[in-house]
């Protein structure tokens, strides 16, 4: 009680919501050079991993409008980045595949995030990066978000 | 090279803009029950310590558009948060203060703010909340932000 109180800071949840928001934004504007939005670099990268996956479980992983992401597919498959293809056993759904332009795109997208984030993390050793990360992922797995998934998503208008 | 390969988990910047946009719902939610949203609790936090600051020094500081400022003065001072008092130094601005009422809303909204806190942070140690918001910091600051203001004021649209 006798050491001099440490000055407050900002608290550590506006601090989230502020540099988070300045993450989301500045990834936003690189991309932009790629004509693409955060939310289809989010839906190529899962395509990436999870080939075949079809509309309705894509849709249910992102927790986005099915109307919404059936606009957002059709644009991506107008470009050339994505393929769906009828599902043998369940003609009802259509599979999803990256296209080959879509995996050249992906890796042009995963340069962009690697520079993305080096500039956003400047501030911060190697060390203090992966902390950053551990700290952000408990809380993430605490919160119940879903691996991989921004938030947004569940957010977007249907179409 | 002989050390098995740790486990890569979502990259840091990628966390950063996943939880972010989580804090920044999860708020907004808590706040609905002040009938108010997070842009209107940061004016009131900005006037209660900047009392008697003039719209054109508010509007600057966090980047909005002053159109927009004034529409959300408009309903702060229609509801009894907000007075605005003619300059007498400069009768082109008014100066903005914290009505008692908003002093009293300024109360509620720091305690949604913490209840807000621990909840969002539950998977965190007090000395792990510490060390997530200095890095935090370390990022707001080497990227410039301006401390307490959330980027989101200067995507605000025109009124």
């Amino acid at each position: 009680m006798d050491q001099p109180k440490k000055k407050a800071g900002a608290p550590t949840a506006f601090l989230l919501a502020q540099v988070g928001a300045h993450a989301a934004s500045q990834f936003a504007e690189r991309l932009a050079v790629l004509q693409i939005k955060p939310s289809d670099a989010g839906i190529l990268r899962l395509l990436g991993i999870s080939a075949g996956i079809n509309q309705q479980e894509l849709s249910g992983k992102l927790g986005i409008h099915p109307s919404r992401l059936v606009a957002i597919l059709d644009e991506l498959e107008r470009r050339g980045f994505v393929q769906r293809k009828p599902n043998e056993e369940d003609r009802r759904h259509y599979a999803l595949y990256l296209a080959d332009a879509g995996r050249a795109l992906l890796e042009q997208i995963g340069r962009i995030a690697r520079q993305h984030q080096d500039a956003l993390c400047a501030a911060l050793s190697h060390e203090e990066r992966e902390a950053l990360a551990e700290l952000l992922q408990k809380i993430a797995d605490q919160q119940g978000l879903t691996p991989g998934v921004h938030p947004g998503y569940r957010r977007m208008k249907s179409n």
